[in-house]
């Protein structure tokens, strides 16, 4: 930088500095952004259990670069050490906000209103905040009504990302590396500790599934999992339900399907005779208690009352009388039936589980299982820093999960 | 098969039986149904151009593995010789069709009715046949209402696969292999010259875009192509419009993201910021004629007039006001669209491109371009004869066909 | 073609022309090189289990064209039909042969000599076809010596792709089609029969295998296969060896290997700690008669005389004292441990596993393992009409495996 | 840990700890072995440039894990704070060191003799340390002599990994996050200003090329970059040179294989041809002067006086006269090859990478180029600080690096 009049602010950050990456993400922002940084004060913790601390003073060559660039400090966990009250502009219209706006992320996020620090509610990534009087919660741009009181600019805004220390006991070390060189048996050992874990913790366990599922074996796993109450609630789309209802109705009569494993394109036919059955009965629901339905992953789940939300896309056949092809009610149904989930398992499905994603705060454990690395390392590099991907087939992942988990007498506490 | 009592049926094919596959796909579906086939006539077309002619006596163990299997040949290009008028059923209610109903293919098809052979109109795959009095129509299963006539059963069906020899003249053999190790180069000058064919022949072009096309620095290039004039359609998702806006708006005020090719995680203050741009203008044209959008693929099309629909996913952020977030009418109006081109271009788009897929008929040139194989694979195979498979990097394939296409002097004829 | 002078040849080929996409490859390769063809006989089986004739004139507009065009359908399984004896040159020295010299393909080949058909020895890919007097042998280019009588020219020459239809009994139609998105126990079940088989045909079992089976959990089974008798030969390069003896040595004592399931990065000091435990020992086979190597794939190769070799590589670290970093001497002992072999699984390595395939004759059955579907489709592509690909982790498919078979009582009759 | 006896080392750790990741790794480690540890000291480097300080106590439940522990944290840039002079040990006998030998990293090594600090020479990873009187060089395990003093342990030994902001400079951000969803036109920039500077460090480029660089179209790119004098070494197989030539005897002649762009399966004739050729000639080189090989990439390093090395592999045909089948000559070719290389270009081949990446030190500078980004991501992992990932069509990518680089009046200084 050149000896020029310079932009200077103070920042600072406490936490799991060094565990949560905060330090270097700090850093590597400044540099990248052509800043420089001195560290004022950093006072390391003694142990692994000991928070850091650490004061930055960052100088940029221009007021705009600064500004720019202290806003994308906040995000990562740094605050301005000069507090303030965050401040609230009205929208100006319906779904539109001050160009200035706060955009979340999904971590912890806690707001200084009147002095003191309020907790962000609903936390979820890319929304914006809005002071409803009562609270500070996070709200969908298209939801934001003319006249909504809304966080601008990062000043009063304090973000805290998850210290990966807390993965430590149990689940964490293959997290950095996804891989298909990997032994599946022992991360599958893990997954199942983690949703013994997130049900001890009074939390739900939901299922973001792909059709992947019933191509590769999976329904008599997946009902085995129901059955045994370790689903809360199902979130896919309109593919799932076709297949499984298409192989209930008609995979054992015809026989040669089963014996091939190839039903995707083999039953065209097929499965748009199993979306006019399940029409003719009005919903899955429907057809389960006329007795039409009497097997695979949708009857376990109408049978013992677990929740499932379809969301349908633009490939869709049919869909189904269930599929919700009117997207603002699929991503409301979807985000609802998260509410008070711990834990997330995503099997074969990028979009649906991307979906998932953006609903997600940083701190429900999410897993993600797909045969493709490239599909793995992308849900993962969106996710919470509890994320575990896992390289594998979805079909034997699921034999495998199934047989490691017992009965529960029913659903969370 | 044993000495019980056996069911047949005679079934005869003409075309170009052994270039488009027909016949091997009959035997390989009586083979593999535990049925089998004797030859009783076979006229070998003599040279390259002359259609062939078969006909076969099929024979099972069952009446019901009879049934089934000639309803699965039907659709594969033979037909039952003993041909009678088709048989049509009305819809008991809407939605719902007769359990027997005949599920289209993509292939070109004519049914029987009072003696003469009517051609099908909108053909496409996984729909009903609906007889309105003056028209035979394929009609999606949503689409029906009760006491619509239903085709029903394959008596009075013929399916006309299209013939591969037609490929031969240009761009053909490459399709059956796809490959990351070809010579990217050469599929370039085939697609423009396709692309000058289907003009010439006064069709079409639609081109079918994710927003890898942004990411991989496509935008320059796919504006080259617009405004040459060779884009009549471009149908998408939320993604492209949201990347493209925000390079427009901030890419190059920001310049860092330019410098390291990494707008994707980076921006996400941006992407929500952009999304808020456009909902003060209040869509994406009105950007335009105010001003506020300069630049960019969305800029290009309002400005030339090309038509693009934008069709949502339950991924989507925001979504910008002109994505279509109800399916019905996203799925309807990518299907209006296409009505005309001869050719579709897709470009790192699973999702959407299934969804086009759908709605073809074979006979529309599809071109796939990915820079995965397994995504240009599904593709192809899902795709028609004339389907050509690239795989290859977006960002530079476009940077190719724009510099081997020239300016033409308008859309099509 | 244009009305000028054209040159014309009448071939002929017999057998499941159909089937076995013979005509198909043929009259591709016709159109592909600009030819014609006109059909004077066609003669096609009249059941599944007939074999069918044909006789075509293929025109073309220059000798060198046709002489070419001919040269490509002799190994597509069509041949001339004026037929004379095959002509032989000889060797001008040593490793090269005359300029029109014969190149093999992996099917069943005759040669006509003295007015007879002589069936050709050691069939494999690549080979130029020597007459020693005695019998026709397929020879590598580099073990031709000066005189050798080398077959030239396509005069005299049969070959005989494999016919599908006999894939149809057992295991045959998933071979077309390489996806994830299947059931791998169907797979598996398969691919027990197909071992089944070949023992009760009288032949070996050969494993091609890469470190991916010790990375992704495969030991136990793999031993479990080794011990029931399945494994007759074992094919490897330096790295499955190594990681094996390193987790026999180490992967139990440090034990967080194994929990993480992680030990390729890790453990890069205790492979070298292995490799130096084996030269102290002198071999692989010395460490477990000295009691130093107890566990693990190796060990029970030595146990079970299991025959093995290990083939170097350009990347490997030591090599172990039993690895042959002379590839010559390493292709001559994997070609002669694959004698008598009659299927061959290949376990997630592309390079021994091409290696592998470059050497066995197309009647060999061949089953490959990956989770890549991009180097299932490679070597399906290359393999004989035998081949299955399974796309789905190699770990769990050892498992499905071993738990599907049997113990036999020893190796093959 | 519980309230048992422990037992404790005190380590410490100068540099960029932040940027390099040092302290993140040393942390990660202790807990991952179930060991703790203390800051006694940490002095943060005050700015981007400063070095850091760090002095921590570890303590682990046993002496073994301690032990274990510590020979864990000395690659990984940690040292023991008491300093003694490293210990060496004879070799008991030929390829054969002491158990607790210490196995090299990749990066700069320094180890206390007399007490003063020697750096070891020819760094690779994998090897153990000689002490041959006068200098301390890395050697490979199968070249050790009996007797040859070698280093044991680690005490005495301070290992310096690359520190990241070096990379700061130029071409930096990209390296963390590999994915095909970039501009390559960026990346391609960088990479050729990566070439200026190595050339203008007095530094050799090496390409480290597969047979994809052929079949992409990549030859007449190639040959530009050699012919402006950017190709210093040429380290590849007996594929590429085999294609090579086959395409620059047969590729015009016959034509068809250009249009199509698919050379691969076609021309098996071919490749034996081509290999019978050069056999008759005698070497490439040969081939050249004798006016039998006049194009092409291998001409053109002949041409050119490029070194080139030809690694043969277990899958290789013929092969060429040139290939090295002695793999322990290869090796060492190779490794003679690349001493004075500032700067390695990989192009798909995973195999020769692997190879070429075991032998170098982390201070070279790498470039990986492939269109999967699995194996971008394996070269990546394995490689030093410096290494750029480009997920890309190769033959492109070649095109895009020609067009942006001068011609150099030779190669360097």
């Amino acid at each position: 930088m050149s000896a020029e009049a310079r932009y200077s602010e103070t920042i600072e950050a406490e936490g799991h500095l060094i565990d949560s990456h905060i330090l270097n993400h700090v850093f590597d922002k400044v540099i990248e952004r052509g800043a420089a940084y001195e560290v004022l004060q950093f006072d390391i913790g003694r142990t692994n259990d000991d928070p850091s601390y650490v004061k930055l003073k960052v100088t940029a060559s221009s007021p705009d670069v600064l500004r720019e660039l202290v806003k994308e400090l906040v995000p990562l966990g740094a605050h301005l050490v000069d507090q303030r009250d965050a401040r609230f502009e009205p929208a100006p219209k319906d779904t539109c906000v001050p160009l200035d706006f706060y955009s979340t992320t999904n971590h912890r996020t806690q707001v200084r209103k009147s002095g003191r620090w309020v907790d962000v509610e609903h936390q979820r990534m890319d929304a914006v905040v809005v002071d409803d009087g009562a609270h500070l919660v996070c709200r969908k741009l298209r939801d934001v009504k003319r006249g909504d009181r809304i966080l601008c600019g990062v000043e009063g805004v304090r973000v805290a990302p998850e210290a990966r220390d807390r993965e430590r006991h149990g689940f964490a070390f293959m997290s950095n590396d996804i891989s298909s060189e990997r032994r599946v048996e022992v991360s599958v050992a893990k997954v199942a500790a983690m949703m013994r874990e997130a049900r001890a913790a009074g939390g739900k366990i939901a299922f973001v599934a792909g059709p992947v599922v019933i191509h590769t074996g999976g329904i008599e796993y997946f009902v085995d999992l129901v059955e045994k109450g370790w689903v809360d609630v199902l979130l896919t789309g309109n593919a799932l339900p076709v297949h499984d209802i298409e192989y209930a109705l008609y995979g054992t009569s015809l026989g040669v399907d089963l014996q091939t494993g190839s039903p995707v394109e083999e039953g065209h036919k097929n499965h748009m005779r199993a979306i006019n059955t399940i029409n003719h009965a009005g919903s899955i629901a429907a057809a389960v208690q006329q007795g039409v339905l009497k097997s695979g992953i949708m009857h376990a789940c109408v049978e013992r009352s677990v929740a499932y939300v379809l969301a349908g896309s633009i490939r869709d056949d049919g869909p189904l009388p269930d599929t919700l092809m009117d997207l603002i009610e699929a991503q409301e149904q979807y985000a609802r039936s998260l509410e008070g989930c711990k834990m997330v398992i995503m099997l074969s499905t990028m979009l649906h589980s991307i979906g998932v994603g953006n609903m997600l705060p940083s701190w429900v454990r999410v897993v993600c299982v797909d045969i493709n690395p490239a599909v793995v390392t992308k849900l993962a590099d969106r996710g919470s820093a509890q994320t575990l991907g896992i390289v594998t087939d979805v079909g034997l992942f699921l034999h495998q999960l199934a047989s490691k988990l017992e009965k529960t007498d029913g659903k969370q506490p």
